[in-house]
């Protein structure tokens, strides 16, 4: 096996492929990761949250990464970091930024619209409206592992 | 979907079933994370490396965090955090502390060993030699997403 950096349109091919990432954060350099399920368009990821830890530190601190990877096994696998910064997709629900927002993740995540609709009833607390935001991506690397017999 | 707490006992069970996770760490308020291999003891994660970033910067900043999730499918998924706090294990290779890792990891990990064989001897560096760490977990917590018909 040998791990090798990748290039930057091999990690947009994996971002583009994807559709669960984990989100890191950080307030007073302690850092914080969530998984997330996210809608990517080149230079930004879109995601929706209900108000928790992450977005009051996000709020705190924009600088933000995204990890994505592909895992086949224990010898293949692809890893995609993406450092970027924290927007908040403004009110009011029907702005033109929540509204491309809402259509991307829809193609994909009806059932977490969902989750965030029961979630809502249960605790009957209007501090839990789901939040759009996006990350812009700054940067990003990659890293690929392959076995002996397919080096990359 | 509900989305529930899971109590500290239930986090355990996940990270003893778990040898994959995602490690954070952060510099200067910017997160950044890497998929680890891990071997969980309580209190104690296990965790064998090249040098690269993320110890660079766990030497300088020894708050890190550790997710680990089991994901079933999109409305079925647990997912832990636990934070914790970074310990290099000393040399010489054949220290108490260092003897332990490594069984502890070879358990599970042969393939990993022979990836950073494999690495080595390809750049010739001494640099890339082994980094055994291990993180110290000082609170975790941990949720659970159930369907609509078998809430937890």
């Amino acid at each position: 096996m040998t791990i090798n950096e990748i290039a930057e349109n091999d990690c947009r091919m994996i971002l583009g492929r994807g559709s669960l990432g984990r989100l890191g954060c950080a307030l007073n350099d302690q850092p914080y990761i969530v998984p997330i399920y996210f809608a990517y368009e080149p230079d930004f990821f879109y995601v929706l949250s209900t108000v928790g830890q992450k977005i009051h530190w996000m709020r705190e601190n924009p600088k933000v990464c995204i990890q994505v990877d592909e895992i086949e096994d224990q010898s293949r696998w692809a890893s995609v970091i993406a450092n970027g910064t924290y927007e908040e997709l403004p009110e009011p629900a029907d702005s033109p930024e929540r509204t491309h927002a809402r259509k991307l993740l829809e193609k994909q995540h009806h059932w977490w619209l969902n989750a965030i609709a029961e979630r809502r009833a249960k605790v009957d607390d209007l501090l839990i409206d789901p939040i759009f935001f996006r990350i812009h991506i700054d940067s990003m690397t990659g890293l690929r592992a392959s076995g002996a017999t397919a080096e990359s």
